[in-house]
């Protein structure tokens, strides 16, 4: 595809490997880019392919339309919005700012505020879907803040995912977020148990996999990970340590509005303790480690 | 369909809610049936359409070529079977005896050894998929036992299943319910943790369900309760009291191989309090009543 003249110029923050799969998206859909990643080198793909570098991410957000961020934590998000030279700063007065980062939903709250502050609309948009997902341009993506902001880059949205869905006023995408990620942690901590059972007890794991998937047990995670995890397959499509990231954040918000959760607690204390015993780097199926018998 | 004359007799022990489907399932595809409930009441739609009553569950073994069980307790498998007078005593040498409760593991092992003895062959053969998979003939039915007696008795299994697997010796289906029951416990937690989350934080909890359904936080449980759950719909297609029944004996047979797990635990442990605050009579998504603001 050509670029199309009309498209807004988007500044691309972040180039790991989600945010690296997402531009690429963005610029074969033909939209103008601008690049800015910590590290430069995993921008170099993307530059080579016709995106321009920018020395800091205030210089991308001020050359752009639309600027996107998808950082590693909530500090770095607050560092590249609201430091001085930061996105806020100098961002064009009209132009729309999206955080994709997993952050809190207080953090975006501050951020539209200060946006609003100087005629800039942000948006909070984490993902859900995994590196599969950004490379499938199959995300979930969950929409927090204003109205007009959010149809105007709905379209880019899209380009980067299947389900798009706008969640009300600034930080209710990072809470829906949180959401997901609650019912992610005890399915896959009771998909880990299962299995375990199995193993105990002298069953055929794959065979009990079979088995149940499909049924009233069944999950997302069932399906993906449990062959995975039988497998021996430990590698990161989510890191623990990000995960940890999240689940502290959910824990921390449930708190704030006086709810408890033991489930999620458990979920974030057996993280914690993986990643004690050095799973930090590795995928979040890797809580069967802390069963292996 | 006219009963065919070469079909064997099956003897159907237990037309509660579940039995009442599946024998009805049986005489539909033309099977002899002979039918014991303690209540003879709720036989009596069964009987109208040509089954034959016994006035004992040994009575009923003694006049079939394959007795299927499906009654509420451990206790009652082993009264049921292992009485004087009962089915283990009454059956018929050659004649096929399975137990589709869902029950001990090790429960399942004695009647086996027990059947042996007096030539007859067990299986232990628990079910997923509640009341709807009993109505639709879609349960899953996973079978412990000898191969020889699961090769006879297959293609009644397929007449009230849509997923049918043999996973080994005695005892080996009850371990894959636990497995089953072990992973819908953590997952309906997380539904009922993340909706709960949802409500709390402001979020359109409805909306909260349409966006992270189909993505990696999904299962089945978030799919089927989630929307009853919103709907304040707690009547039980499952109950509470027979999954704690459940959750029990997975706990149970858990410790007996020195395995922990903390999430099988918590779960059991919640589902207790929701009993303990009445709620032993509703459907297991009733967990959403602990959460409740």
């Amino acid at each position: 595809m050509s670029p199309a003249r009309s498209l807004p110029t988007v500044a691309f923050i972040g180039t790991g490997v989600m945010g690296h799969s997402m531009a690429g998206h963005l610029l074969e859909a033909g939209y103008p880019l601008v690049v800015f990643n910590r590290t430069r080198e995993r921008a170099a793909g993307l530059i080579a392919r016709g995106a321009r570098w920018a020395s800091t991410a205030g210089e991308a957000a001020s050359l752009a339309d639309i600027t996107i961020t998808i950082v590693g934590y909530p500090t770095d998000v607050e560092a590249v919005y609201l430091e001085s030279g930061g996105i806020i700063e100098r961002a064009r007065e009209g132009s729309v700012v999206i955080d994709m980062t997993t952050s809190t939903p207080t953090l975006a709250a501050r951020i539209a505020t200060a946006a609003a502050s100087r005629g800039v609309l942000a948006l909070d948009a984490p993902v859900s879907g995994g590196d599969v997902g950004a490379r499938e341009a199959r995300l979930t993506i969950m929409v927090g803040g204003d109205d007009a902001a959010y149809d105007r880059v709905l379209p880019l949205f899209q380009v980067l995912g299947k389900t798009v869905t706008h969640m009300g006023g600034p930080g209710l995408g990072q809470h829906t977020k949180m959401a997901n990620q609650i019912a992610i942690a005890g399915t896959m901590l009771s998909v880990v148990e299962a299995l375990a059972y199995a193993k105990a007890t002298g069953l055929d794991a794959e065979r009990v996999l079979g088995a149940i998937s499909a049924g009233s047990a069944g999950s997302w995670s069932m399906s993906n990970y449990g062959p995975r995890i039988l497998a021996g397959d430990m590698a990161a499509g989510f890191y623990v340590k990000h995960f940890i990231k999240d689940l502290r954040i959910a824990v921390a918000e449930a708190e704030a509005v006086g709810l408890e959760l033991p489930g999620l607690d458990l979920a974030r204390r057996l993280y914690e303790r993986l990643a004690d015993e050095g799973g930090q780097d590795l995928g979040t199926q890797a809580l069967w480690q802390l069963y292996r018998m």
